[in-house]
């Protein structure tokens, strides 16, 4: 029997899941991704506010799976497939394409941020989901201040007001954070201005924020924010973003240069480009065993796949997060680990095993919610997030780093990489 | 009296230096730069090759200056002056154009490549001088590798051979440190590819490399290199460069799609653009004290000046090192000191005190010379060049965390942040 050909689009916490549960399996793997670095995206908001370098929370994929022989990495954007003939188009920077035939393919392409359509915030928005837009957000950010010192002049044009539009752990992570970032480090860099101006709004439109947390963990964390200085306003909607100014729903007008877009993400658009049912927020549907139907051998993870919450409301979807594409990379891997060794694929339906959550609101603070019911609150809950995601980083070397980062800014209450920073592709 | 205005145009080396000095005098200081982060120019080639992440070599200048309290720092883009009403015209990112007036003017603005008008250099050429050229570079060279990954053919055209153009201590470096980055990191990385195709061409005109050094370390530095596989050809220049392509003088053509210009620099064309003398290779012309003539309050140091060498023959101008920069800020400093207590500019001639040079050729091999003829090689001048940098390493965080990474590099034979990334100013 030929050894089967299984491929993998997308290099996040699913794809890397799947391709290390196939390490033993007598398969080729060939791992698709765009990059050839992996995201490590619970820290993102850490290096748009100048806590982490961008090298912290990235790490070479070539780096993370150097030891798994059966595995080959391929730098490559996908741009199409037939999936009748089990092929797949990709795409080089070079602008050559190529064609790879599967017997297997896992859809792992993660998602993207989701502007819901609103006016304006598609181009003034500054989203928060890769490492371009973390860098992007920092530059911007540290702009503001360089002009205001320049000329005072533009905080009346809001120059210094960031609106963080989301109350979910990305949202109050980052207002959290920037306000840290403000009181704690551009207060000394930017001694002649007077850094109270510098205002962070957080707007969410639910009565609450994150979600997913019990009221108690809720209240703990908008206190907290509030205790930053944080504006936090609750039931408020986005209507129409400009350069310089957000207009709610209700037509108050803010002036404002800086909209961090943390309200919502939808599946990344490959499925549709590869032909697959997509539902609610572009995600690819699959079957209880997470197989796309109709379509042998093609299966989706994580962020970009409709996967229904056995335990939920009825028609209720899994949320898109680490843990969700972590286990449901594995439970994929292991189908295909059955076909390969010959066996009938059990077609097993996936159970999500909730683990918890968490959210940090900067220095010392966080929210968890960990399995029978431990609810951790304050200093010993902000511990098991640093723990959770040390322990979570790639790369032996970035988890030094981040963690002699992380002791830094602790002890000194400064911050790291500062910089106003664009790598040019040309030359200036 | 009223307090003097000092401005320094520039915070690299010798911009720096000049601040430093004037802490404690009686004068307000504006010091103005196009980025708002020092760049450690030495270390640049080891964040092109992997070694490092470019937040280590960068340290914003705020954080360096905080404590100096008669010290204020402006982002901004030096476009012209009016000498005669001591007037200085900026502008911001934002295109807002600022008049900075000034009692002392310290031109400090440093130097960029210098392609001498080769053919196709400029365009397809990678300098090494500034902190987007090192990302730059990392990011083509390592797209070399993963496009051969794709298509093995590419090698054929010459994507694995990179020639370094200039045998000074930058083209050595560089030289050495990009054979050890394929040979102990990228074997691993691409376990398919055979990566002795990879070739490392040193192009040096004069018939040594490193011409600052005595023979005995040239003969060192030659032999280093060529153990490290890297082709050492000398007395050959080159006549004309193409993206895939590079043309030597003897009419010999050599497929390869990089080309790394360590050939030499020039001055700023600020000096120009300020409407001050200039002369070979756009460098300020000076008196003997550094200021400049006929334009009382102006001064000018380091790369982007003049200096005549009052050891060397006559007409011969002082290396553009970080020493020289270091040195010349100083003693333009003092000179203003003076101005600031009342006394009169003593007009003290500029000596510079040669310290020695160094230069790596990657693990454990280096070459150094100091004062009183002391000559090391080997470990001892790699270990004393580890030492310098980290002593001259702006930022303790910064010399914390390039020390981490080269411990590591050293123990693991491991890189860094071998990633392709460029932050985007707009979205995708």
């Amino acid at each position: 029997m030929e050894t089967l050909h299984v491929v993998i689009v997308g290099a996040g916490f699913g794809g890397l899941a799947a391709a290390r549960e196939l390490a033993d399996a007598p398969v080729r793997v060939t791992l698709v991704d765009k990059n050839n670095f992996h995201t490590f995206q619970p820290l993102l908001y850490q290096v748009a506010t100048s806590g982490l370098a961008s090298a912290d929370v990235a790490y070479p994929v070539r780096g993370i799976v150097a030891r798994q022989e059966n595995l080959a990495f391929r730098q490559a954007t996908v741009i199409g497939a037939d999936l009748g003939a089990k092929v797949l188009h990709l795409q080089h920077d070079e602008h050559e394409v190529e064609d790879l035939h599967y017997d297997h393919l896992v859809v792992a392409a993660g998602a993207s941020t989701n502007t819901f359509g609103i006016p304006g915030v598609d181009h003034h928005g500054f989203p928060l989901y890769n490492l371009a837009d973390a860098v992007r957000l920092r530059n911007h950010v540290l702009e503001r201040f360089e002009a205001v010192d320049a000329e005072p002049a533009l905080i009346d044009e809001g120059a210094l007001t960031f609106v963080v539009v989301g109350g979910g752990p990305t949202g109050v992570e980052v207002a959290g954070a920037l306000t840290e970032l403000f009181k704690m480090v551009l207060r000394k860099d930017f001694p002649q201005l007077d850094i109270d101006r510098a205002r962070v709004v957080l707007v969410e439109m639910q009565d609450h924020v994150l979600g997913p947390f019990s009221p108690v963990s809720q209240r703990h964390a908008r206190r907290a924010l509030e205790e930053r200085g944080v504006d936090v306003r609750l039931g408020v909607q986005v209507a129409r973003a400009r350069g310089n100014q957000v207009t709610f729903a209700d037509g108050e007008e803010l002036p404002c240069q800086t909209l961090i877009w943390a309200a919502g993400v939808q599946a990344n658009p490959v499925g549709a480009a590869l032909g697959l049912t997509t539902g609610r927020g572009g995600r690819i549907e699959v079957l209880p065993d997470l197989s796309v139907a109709d379509h042998p051998g093609v299966w989706a993870i994580g962020d970009v796949a409709a996967i229904v919450d056995a335990k939920g409301r009825a028609g209720t979807l899994l949320p898109q997060l680490a843990p969700v594409a972590i286990q449901s990379g594995r439970h994929v891997a292991r189908q295909i680990c059955c076909v390969a060794a010959g066996r009938p694929a059990p077609s097993a339906p996936f159970h999500y095993r909730d683990k918890g959550t968490m959210a940090t609101i900067g220095r010392s603070r966080a929210v968890a919610e960990l399995p029978l019911g431990i609810k951790l609150r304050g200093f010993p809950a902000w511990l098991a997030w640093l723990g959770l995601h040390l322990v979570m980083l790639a790369g032996f070397r970035n988890r030094i780093s981040v963690f002699a980062n992380w002791a830094w800014n602790w002890l000194t209450y400064d911050r790291g990489p500062r910089l106003i920073f664009r790598a040019r592709s040309t030359k200036e």
